[in-house]
This record gives C-alpha cells, structure tokens and sequence, in this order.
C-alpha cells in the first residue's frame, strides 16, 4: 500500500527488473529530456513560469546530465537575454529589504513591469534569514502575475552562486522578465559579486548612524548609485531626515563614478508605502543617463569580460590548490612563513616549481 | 686615445684575447660574487648604507644571476628583519607628499630614529614626478646620517614593483632602520599594494573638498588609519579645520576596523613644520593599540599570506594568459562575448577545455 500511494505513482517510477527494461526506460528518459529543452525553451520564451522554474533548477543541478541540458537552454536563451533593467540590494539584516522588496516590487507589477526576484546567498545551506528562503513574508508579490521570486540556490560557493545567478539571470529575461531585483543577504563577498551582475546598485539604510552601520562592509557605500533610508516613518522620519543629509556629505566626499552619476540618498517607509515612487523615479533617471553617455553598455561588456576572466582565475586557483601534492606542501610553506623562515615570494616560488614538475 | 681614457681604464674590462683568458675571467669573477653576497651581509647588518643600495641593486636586477645573490642575501637577513614600524603614504599629486616625508622624516631622524624611505611607482619609466624620482627635493632628509631614500624600481609591473619593495623591506630592517615610510604615487593598484605591505596607512589631503578629491580612488579613504590634512598654515587655516570636521564625519560613517583603530583626522603645515609631532604621537597611539591587542602580528601575517597567495595567482594566470594558443583564442572569445553569442562561464570553459589539453 505504501509503494502505491498516490506520490510514488506520480513519479512514474515504478520499480521494473531486467536490463532490456532498464535500456528502454533510459532511452526513454533520453527522448523525454531532448524534446523537453527546446519545449522548456518555448515555454520559457511564452513567459511560462512554471518553466522558467524548471530551467532555473537545471542551472542549480550538478548533474552532469542537468549541466549538459543547462547549457543547451542558456544558448537558446542567450539571444533574448541582456533585455532587463537589472537592481542589486543590499543592507543589513533588519533594515526591511523582505519589506521593501515586497513594496518596491509590487509597485512596479502593478505598474505592468514584469519583475523577476533572485538572491545571491551563499550561506543559505544554514539558514541565515535570508527574506528569499522566507518566500511567505512577500506573500502579496509571490502571487502577483507580474512577478517571479526565486530563492537562492544553496549549498554552494560564492563563485558557484554567482555563475548560477548570471545564467539564473538570462532565462528571466528571455522570459521577458524586464526588471530584476538582485538581492544579497552581505555576507561575505556577495555584495561586489551582486554590484558586479547589476546595473543599479541600491543600499538600504535605517536611521541611526551607530551600531547598524558595523555591519556594513568597507566599500559598499561607495557603491551604491543610492542609499535609501527605510522606516522613515512616525518619529523615526526626524532622525531619517538627519541621517539623510550625514550620508549626503559623505557620498559628496568620494570620488565621481565612472557612470558620471551622482549617487543620491532618499527615504522611504516599505511598510507605510512612501517614498517608494521615487525611487522608481530616480532609478528611471539613472537608467536614461548611462544609456545615454554609453555606460549602461560599456559598463555590462566590462561586467561580461570581468566574469570570464573570473571564472578563468578561479579555475585555475582550484586546479593549483586541489592538487593532492600542493595540499601537502602548502602547510609547510604557510609555517615557514609564519616563523619568518621565508619570504612570501620564496614560498610561492618554491609552490609553483613543484607544481609545474607535477 | 679614445680607447685609452680614465673612464675605460676604470671599468677593468680590458679587452683581453683567448679561451683561457675569459675563463679566468670569468672565475675571478664569481668567486667575487661568492665572496660578496656574505660580505654584503655583514656590511648591510653593520648599517652601512651603500652596501645596503648595492644589495637593493640586485633586488632590482633582472638577470638571474643577481636574482639568485639576491634571494641568498634575502635569506642571510630574514631573521633580522620584521622589526621596524612600517608607515604607508598616499595623497595626490600637489597634497605635498615629499615636503611631508621630508619634514615627518626629518623629525623621527632628528629623535633618534633610522628612517628608510621608498616608493611604490610602477609608471617610474614615464617620469609622472614622484617625489623620490626626484631626490633633490628631499635635500635635508637625503644628507641626514639617519636616514635612507630609495627610489622606486622603474619600469615593471606593479606586482613585480610590490615584491621588490617587500624584499628591499627586509633588507632595510636588517639593516637596522627602525621607521619605513613607504610612498605610494597613487596610480593603479598602488595604494592597495602599499596598504597591504605597511602597518599604518596614512592618506594626506588638502582643504578644500572639491577637484583634489576626484583624484581619490574609491577605498582609498576606507584603509586610511589617519588622514593628515597639509598645507594647514595662514588663510588655509580654517578651511582646513573645516575640511578636518567633515573628514571626521566622513570618517564616523565607515564600520569598524579589525585593527579596532578609530582612524584620526589632524592637520599639519610640512612647509612650517607643524603638527608633525602630533602625528608621530598619533602612530605611537596605534602601534601601542595593535601591539596590546595582537592585530599587530596577526596583520603581518595575513600580509605574509596574502603575498605568497597573490604570487601564486599572478603566476598562474601568467601561464595561462602567455600561452600561446590562448593568446590566439581570447580574442575570439572575448568577441563572441561583446556579441552576446556566448556566456562568460562558457566562453571560460571552453578556453580552460583547450589549455587543459595543450
């Protein structure tokens, strides 16, 4: 009764014996697979979310099989790709960004924008309260027409998270998908990895320059293209007020961005819904600049060519540190090094001449 | 005649005719060096400053004969070295770096201290004046009996500039000087280079937050343990307590440091020599902090670390990027990529497939 239940039927994997059946149940499963990418492909191209699903979760497959079929759907979507107006966010866990995602994002499929919701997590094998693990707290935005919200694949490199992301990235937009929130939970390195995917790069603050303003890291802020103060609300607008002009001196102090655009700092309450319209506004102003003076498309070729090169870089990096003998002979560099024995170009050198006899 | 001048006569390379000759040339010639790697040793423990230029010499040399005396040498001072305060430098052109080195140098020479000062410029080929291509406007400091100014290593990479640098570190410590201020020009990756080589990193800055500022890079302002604003004399007086209130501000808005150092903002003339004492007093603060709370050492060895870490890369992305074959495909690559025609991870994947098999 157990095998027969409703579950194990749906699966269709009913236990068959004897190779010929095996054979046939592959070559089956085969055929299945092959018509299923350019089917898949179709239905994602008809904007089908269920299928845009099924894609994203061949691209966060291991299988070499789901890998193969992977990169067969990214190069059909390839040519619809590179469409969408793609938004990083960041900020502290607290700061609202399930809230103001939840807003933001409503408010532009209300609108008639076709809003796609990813995150860059690659900690989310232990749950860090990442607001995408967490789909019930954008209950109204998960079940709106217009949009589309997929958790972080998990249990994974930064690297990996990251490639995932970016082919996650294609298939939305050939799904016409034509603005994307980028989340990053900022752990780690996720948010130069997220600001290095996206076109606008938008930094959730609260009011209150103390302690909240730890945990965000060296650089962030001067990567933003905003900081928007969230909960500027009831009595906390005062302080949100004078937290805004404190930030709008300090951004004064760096240095122009290539973009030639002039970060700006505004405020907004996700809860009470205000403030939201203008940061669509000046998102829009954002965007006419840079496709304008050229650099939203320099600015993605660059954004292209620095993953390559990555992706390279990373490669190697593995091959040298996976090496079952440079995984013996590191320790004993790193101790000599650390008794100052040898200086750290001795020690590399020493490393990479084994390496390059192995 | 001409054959015969003082200046020929000098050099001792008369042309000589035959096998044997050369050969006992060529003898004499290395048991010289043998002689001399120990020899400069001793010279350069004993403090003797132009033993110590000869040995940075052979730093700098690209034949592989003087790389291998200098890499003896290395090892003769490596435990005589890691004990000198390491003070890094940076501002833009016209902040008045070399009249602040000289001043600031010319102080700790004064107390007592042995200072060595060197530079980080790897555009030294094309002269962009870095103040120590320049000696003669460190006139008092360059004479003093305890000081040492060493130009920067010309016309090479920045990491080849940033290992020599290291290297000429542990020289200039055995040699006894107790105080380093490395320079940085502020081109490229410099400042990044030199941050991560030094134990307090000091950025220097006009009043007046306008134009001098474009010329900071981003994160400059982030390493700075203190910022010195110069120039701070007559009229310039108040614009610079003012410019002093804003950087504090500026400053308050950043996280924390590992080093748990509140970077500090203060204000000196070089040209009249005043606030210099106060910055000496600042570094004093500093170095008793991170020596108390353990972040002394335990930068220097993640400094160590990072440094073999960083060889190891670059070598192993020279190896692939000098490739040959992969000289060839890149290109092509990077135009598939410019056209949308492939991903960055496939474009990766299909170089590394085909250095892989080379």
């Amino acid at each position: 009764m157990t095998k027969e239940s409703a579950l194990n039927k749906s699966e269709g994997t009913r236990p068959s014996s004897g190779v010929n059946a095996d054979l046939a149940k592959k070559i089956r499963a085969r055929r299945k697979q092959e018509i299923s990418t350019e089917t898949l492909f179709q239905k994602i191209k008809a904007g089908d979310k269920t299928a845009l699903s099924q894609g994203i979760t061949l691209i966060e497959s291991h299988t070499a099989q789901a890998q193969q079929k992977a990169a067969e759907l990214i190069e059909k979507c390839l040519p619809f790709a590179n469409r969408s107006f793609r938004i990083g966010i960041t900020g502290v866990p607290g700061v609202g960004k399930s809230t103001f995602i939840e807003a933001f994002g409503g408010h532009l499929a209300d609108a008639g924008k076709k809003v796609a919701v990813l995150a860059v997590d690659p900690t989310s094998t232990v749950s860090r309260g990442s607001i995408l693990g967490d789909k019930t707290r954008m209950e109204t935005l998960v079940n709106h027409e217009n949009a589309f919200i997929r958790p972080s694949p998990s249990g994974d490199s930064l690297g990996g998270v990251a490639k995932k992301t970016r082919e996650t990235i294609i298939l939305c937009e050939a799904a016409g998908f034509d603005t994307l929130l980028i989340e990053t939970v900022g752990v780690g390195q996720s948010e130069t990895t997220v600001h290095s995917m996206t076109d606008f790069f938008l930094l959730l603050k609260l009011a209150g320059a103390g302690d909240e303003l730890q945990g965000i890291k060296r650089g962030i802020m001067e990567m933003a293209d905003a900081i928007v103060i969230n909960k500027a609300d009831g009595e906390n607008l005062k302080p949100a007020r004078q937290a805004r002009s404190e930030f709008r001196r300090a951004l004064h102090l760096y240095p122009a961005k290539d973009s030639q655009w002039q970060p700006k700092v505004l405020l907004c309450s996700a809860l009470k819904k205000t403030g939201i319209e203008e940061v669509w506004d000046l998102m829009k102003e954002f965007e006419e600049l840079v496709k304008e003076n050229g650099y939203f498309n320099s600015n993605r070729q660059a954004q292209n060519k620095f993953w390559m090169l990555q992706t390279i870089d990373e490669h190697l990096r593995n091959r040298f540190y996976r090496h079952p003998e440079i995984k013996k002979l590191l320790p004993e560099q790193l101790k000599a090094l650390e008794k100052n024995e040898t200086t750290p170009f001795e020690a590399a050198a020493h490393l990479l001449e084994k390496y390059r006899s192995l």
